[in-house]
């Protein structure tokens, strides 16, 4: 039985490869793929973005090697930069509700 | 409705906080914190780590501010890394089966 954690890393895992095997190289995402990707698994939780560019800018710097292919590396890179963002809005949150 | 990428990313704020509130600090993990969060979150999926010394590593290169303690950044950093070598483990498996 795996616990939350080990799902959550197997859940970022699976979704990738849902992606990246659709067409061309089965281990990473093309521009396209990547950008269903994103359309797909992360729409709702922008909201919590304070930066509505951010996966704008975060998308071409995965571009800039202008292979247009982002691996599975370059993937997590772009899900824990999200993450941190995001946990950075909880926190403030919540250090606002303590005082 | 949170799409399954979204809650991962939430899993990983949550389970964070779980154990950095638990004394001091309550952003950040205290080495006592971490050790806890590890060994009752990662246990499991440690088995298909082929490094068996792979988390003493990491928890190593945390300790090296000398603070003992590790904010979220830090934790998704070790959560990533652990991650992709999970993903280079699968793909491996995957390549073989296709041979």
């Amino acid at each position: 039985m795996p616990t939350k954690l080990e799902s959550a890393m197997d859940t970022l895992i699976r979704i990738f490869h849902h992606y990246s095997g659709k067409e061309g190289d089965k281990y990473k995402l093309n521009k396209g793929e990547l950008k269903q990707l994103l359309q797909s698994e992360l729409t709702d939780f922008l909201a919590c973005q304070k930066d509505p560019q951010l996966v704008d800018k975060i998308m071409n710097d995965l571009d800039s090697n202008k292979d247009n292919e982002v691996d599975f590396g370059e993937f997590v890179v772009l899900v824990a930069a999200l993450t941190v963002a995001c946990n950075e809005f909880f926190e403030e949150q919540q250090r606002k509700k303590s005082k």
